[in-house]
């Protein structure tokens, strides 16, 4: 994997793919939310092999075949968010926004050591939908306010 | 404009492109069709400064607004489409055939020299059909051959 095999692929991504992370409710985790990061690359199902040889090459994330015939190829795992983005940066043009909030978001959320901290950390997520025009978000950082709140995590 | 350069545009166009060729009937032209090449990059109206900058780093093509809110970065006169694809191909990876077709086809043009020669490089147009799935194609090389013999430019 090259400066050409990044910088395609960041081509690619900013034609058709997807940064984007969404907050969701889960009351196992310590602050009632998780903060779950997806990098995700679109396709026709005509398209799959392709989808299926970059997954190979790049050895991470997984294809996930929709109903409506469209295969997605999901990176997950920060880990792998962030050794990707961070190669495709340089070259990103029309995500590249989302890309450096994302791996801010990805670090913070491993230095997170309070209710404030998290909700500072959800204030980070809610711009993404800004960055993406996202028009339904189903979760932002007021509903985290109200739910840490309600469950006596942050003092009011 | 550096390898790296031609790589993100290959990742782009193989994720938002499109590389087809119409043939377009016009009495004024030999062998009554025009050979119409064209190379496109779509973005929604938010991303029209984005393929702007793209045109001008280029320095060829231009852009089309159309009524649907898509902005279209349209590349048609052959020079420009061979110097563009000739870069690209070697990152091309979906539609690498339909851009050595192009090439082909581009190539072509210039060498034809007889109605059977015109039919020919009709034959390789209609090629895109099923590189590109295009679904409708209103002229194809039928056409062509049922235009060429009523004409009289065609021997049965």
């Amino acid at each position: 994997m090259d400066r050409e095999f990044w910088s395609y692929l960041a081509g690619f991504l900013d034609g058709d793919g997807s940064i984007y992370v969404r907050l969701k409710p889960n009351q196992t985790y310590r602050y009632r939310f998780q903060v779950a990061p997806s990098v995700v690359l679109y396709q026709s199902m005509k398209g799959k092999k392709f989808l299926a040889d970059l997954q190979l090459t790049i050895g991470r994330g997984y294809l996930r075949d929709r109903k409506d015939q469209i295969v997605e190829y999901v990176i997950e795992d920060s880990e792998s968010i962030l050794f990707m983005l961070n190669e495709m940066i340089p070259y990103l043009r029309l995500k590249r926004d989302q890309a450096v909030l994302m791996t801010e978001i990805i670090e913070n959320k491993k230095t997170v050591a309070s209710a404030e901290n998290f909700l500072e950390l959800a204030g980070k997520v809610d711009r993404f939908r800004d960055l993406n025009y996202s028009k339904r978000r189903t979760c932002d950082s007021e509903k985290v306010k109200d739910v840490l709140k309600r469950e006596g995590l942050l003092t009011p």
